[in-house]
């Protein structure tokens, strides 16, 4: 198949963009398109002059025998702390205070939309810890943790606050909510995990860090690291969390009682490099 | 900003497949590019013919005030099958099966790559019955439910096990859950639904159908019409099923208690257009 330039670049750029973090060789895209590598080699350095020029992510060559190119999602700091704005907007409503202080959050944490553009900012900022696989726990969580592990090319583990008979052998800890302040049970399938890598938390929200602090525990059981720990809203008290080191993207200060609506912004570290 | 055509080209590839099923009117590129009418338009054109060339899928224009450009999955029938192909082979193995002929599946159900596939072959099957958002029961079907919405540019509905308070007001039925005949319970969050809007159901899993008619009753409690059911993995018995309408992906026949091993094939109809 004799194909054109723009058309090359066009394909490339919808195949490398769709599986961000994944490395492809040159010979797969000389196949592919019937071209020389030197071909290849000049219609990869438009793709990267392109995708950078344009704000919609970086483009990584990586040289020698095993290397090849990828795509990585990378927000600038003025769009993430934009689109965090709108986000934080959108939450602040008086309709979504619930009984207990609770924010109404779920319909933002599971829009395709919202998910991926945290997703991108998470992934953005957490790529270097070089982390094996995402973990999560049951239920809102999934979507922001998904994503993110899309975007950085590795597999999602989903812990379970039940033992399901689907789920196989399991190791099961108990732990204590600091959002609830009761003992709540986690379990993580064996067949899911395999010793010695590297883990990234992520969840959507953190109070008192319970229960990531429960998962850090049963991935010790595994001989998992865990490199880091994102999530989308954390609350500004207690200041003291079970875990020291995470990432939020956005911080909630509470309820305001005069205007009764809840006080969110996005968090100052936004831009501190991890 | 000056751009050269290559670069539109790029730059609007990664837009319009960032967000499939989201129509872009011409003016936002126009002044995005700094370009005229006419040369998006041409641009627009090329995106077309290169989209589809390489099989990446499908690039619809609308014509008028209201009109624009959109990006949409469109795999092929052959490249599907030889996918499940590789997922029906990766699950028939003796390892995976798990006591009461259970099959362990939650690695790959969970793995971005494959989801990925999985919810464009979804997309590409399902998007012509127009539904406006996507609904799912916890846990195990969120990844695929939630990518499927992404791709039909659709919001996300989970329903719950348990009432929640971080849900607010619910609706709560009980069911029979045809996988284990016990009764169970599902909660909708009255927040996300509005009435009279039209629903998909996405799930991993189908045995009975006892969970997707659960989904069915909960939703006519918000006067939300159900036009489709699309599921992962069905099984060939019982034949009768709760529903009589859906679409899956793999059609799981049992155990072969010779060879130890769980009996998946992609499901014939799927060259059957909705």
């Amino acid at each position: 198949m004799k194909t054109k330039r723009s058309e090359r670049i066009g394909a490339m750029i919808r195949i490398l963009t769709e599986n961000p973090n994944t490395l492809y060789s040159y010979p797969i895209f000389c196949e592919m398109f019937g071209a020389a590598k030197s071909s290849i080699s000049e219609d990869i350095a438009s793709i990267k002059s392109i995708i950078e020029k344009f704000g919609l992510g970086q483009v990584e060559t990586v040289a020698g025998a095993a290397g090849g190119v990828r795509f990585l999602q990378n927000i600038s700091d003025e769009d993430a702390h934009k689109f965090l704005l709108e986000i934080c907007d959108k939450l602040s409503k008086e309709e979504r205070i619930l009984p207990g202080d609770f924010v109404y959050t779920v319909d933002v944490l599971s829009n395709p939309k919202y998910v991926s553009k945290m997703s991108e900012i998470l992934a953005t900022k957490l790529r270097k810890l070089g982390a094996d696989f995402v973990i999560t726990v049951e239920t809102k969580g999934i979507p922001v943790a998904l994503m993110t592990a899309k975007n950085l090319g590795i597999p999602l583990v989903i812990a379970r606050r039940d033992n399901k008979l689907s789920e196989g052998p399991v190791v099961t800890i108990n732990y204590e909510s600091g959002s609830s302040n009761r003992l709540q049970t986690m379990s993580v399938a064996k067949m899911a995990m395999s010793q010695g890598k590297k883990a990234l938390v992520i969840d959507d929200f953190m109070k008192g860090g319970g229960t990531v602090k429960g998962i850090c525990g049963i991935m010790k059981e595994f001989n998992v690291t865990i490199v880091g720990v994102g999530v989308i809203i954390a609350t500004a008290e207690p200041e003291q969390k079970n875990i020291s080191d995470y990432y939020s993207l956005i911080t909630m200060d509470g309820i305001d009682k005069n205007h009764n609506i809840p006080i969110l912004r996005p968090t100052q570290s936004l831009n501190i490099t991890i």
